[in-house]
């Protein structure tokens, strides 16, 4: 196995992320002990980790270049959460193996969603061990300006950025055999797109936000409880990812919206009177906003029945613990 | 196993962390989509990951405490190594199960170190895999002040801050079925201590610094090839771990301080003139500055007989590709 270093230089830190200069806020990029970024005056720096672990995030038999994207992509969906702009990232990589061909489509994939989002590499480690990548991302954002999942309140009204159960779609249609990425569960459940814009767009207008990674009930039951509300459903209004119900069929497809997870839409709340401004400015970045339900006072989630739940649907109290 | 997120409630975020105020350059704690953090004006960011897996970087049964300690503090070695004051950290923590004994264990070593050098936890994630924890960790370094690889000029001196061998005496000490964490070796390998103080006294003397992680020799090759120069080095003068020649013999022990690596000192280079000087600083911090040889212009390192290294070393050449 080629060392650390070796496998660092050749595949991950592109000559160009190396000699990021100042206007990327890269004092000095990977190479060193320490990146040093120089934030921008006056904003708070937004960080979030997430791991990415073979078999349990991504299948084993992915494309490399699927799993370079997805492993940033999940990571920068918190970002887009909370409003910030997007501005660095570094990564562990565990590896089991130097398969250079993985290697270098992983890093294609990883690097093109980095070019798409304006995010530079500025670090890394590479190890040894089973297949695992932790990104760990960096953006900024005006103080007071963030989308946290406190601030919903009765009356908002409760949108999605884009439609649902994608993620459980894909990976159905990943074990059923399917390979085709541009088929578009695969594409929703293997190469998912932080909606970064979204998140800068619905400052100021949006009351909080969460991305839906654990699953709309699941990531709606936390909004709810940091912001001291309950919710109601309106089941009707729920967008399906395209091909679900072909898919799944209509319970399923109602079950993988609900509670599937991996969607990486944003879920929000927002005043009525904000809602023409946030559908005008979400089109601006190609998405639709679809308003499926409200906040309310009484706690708990409302309008779904049991039946929309899948069977051993455990979680399902809307006040996690 | 319980979800993601009563695992990090109840073991990794702490209230008082979770509470850290501006004080403490938290705007927002672990617990929304991003951490909101408040870099202090006019300074750098410094930032760096570092991942470490069961059975490759610490064994399986290691008492969880001092995993918990060690996968931070080779983390906050890379801070150490920059000058830079450690400020922040997240952790993505993979684990196959929900052991809450070690988990707890695993936290208490944690949190402890974080205590120590003044860190916050400020996020996490927790998935489910094979055991392995991936730390980013956060400080701050004045613009100049940040003791890079590639400072370092012909004429320096090359000095550590600390004895040298311990991590792979310890790993032997391991392996030889010691486990008792008060002997010298095993305290070295499984509860090392990130030489931060030192970094930030270095600051000012040294021309270029980084940590004997990989080991005195290549760690040396990176310092001298990011520099451009050479060393010489006085075998006669390594500072060899305590037990080290006991356990290992003395060729063992002297191939082991040159290349066993997992020692978390400090090498640096400095001229002559600030030698009192840093003697002193580190002096103040409990430790000792020993020379160990000079920078040359002629590269490669010299001073070193093939016999003083173990059978099959590939690495030693001074110049990493």
């Amino acid at each position: 196995m080629p060392s650390e270093f070796e496998l660092i230089a050749r595949y991950l830190a592109r000559p160009e992320d190396r000699m990021a200069s100042d206007s990327a806020g890269v004092a000095l990029g990977s190479g060193d002990d320490c990146a040093l970024l120089l934030p921008a005056p006056g904003q708070q720096l937004a960080v979030s980790v997430d791991t990415s672990v073979v078999d349990v995030h991504f299948p084993g038999g992915a494309p490399p270049e699927a799993v370079g994207h997805r492993c940033l992509a999940v990571a920068l969906s918190d970002l887009a959460a909370m409003g910030a702009r997007a501005r660095w990232c570094v990564m562990a990589l565990t590896l089991p193996e130097a398969d250079e061909a993985w290697l270098a489509g992983f890093a294609d994939g990883f690097h093109a969603l980095c070019d798409a989002c304006g995010v530079v590499l500025v670090g890394g480690d590479v190890t040894r061990g089973p297949l695992s990548i932790a990104v760990t991302v960096h953006g900024e954002v005006p103080p007071g300006e963030a989308l946290k999942r406190d601030g919903g309140r009765a009356g908002d009204l409760v949108a999605v950025s884009g439609p649902l159960g994608g993620g459980l779609g894909g990976l159905h249609a990943w074990r059923s055999g399917k390979r085709d990425l541009t088929d578009p569960l695969l594409t929703a459940y293997l190469l998912p797109q932080p909606r970064l814009a979204a998140g800068l767009a619905l400052r100021g207008l949006a009351h909080c936000a969460i991305d839906i990674s654990d699953g709309l009930l699941a990531d709606l039951g936390h909004l709810c409880a940091a912001s001291g509300v309950g919710a109601e459903l309106d089941m009707e209004r729920l967008p399906l990812a395209e091909g679900l119900v072909a898919a799944l069929g209509s319970d399923g497809a109602r079950q993988a919206a609900l509670t599937g997870g991996d969607d990486y839409e944003l879920l929000f709340s927002l005043p009525a009177t904000a809602l023409e401004r946030a559908e005008r400015c979400l089109s601006e970045c190609g998405l639709e906003v679809t308003v499926i339900g409200r906040l309310r006072e009484s706690p708990g989630i409302g309008g779904v029945d049991i039946s929309d739940l899948p069977t051993g649907w455990q979680h399902f109290s809307g006040m996690p613990s």
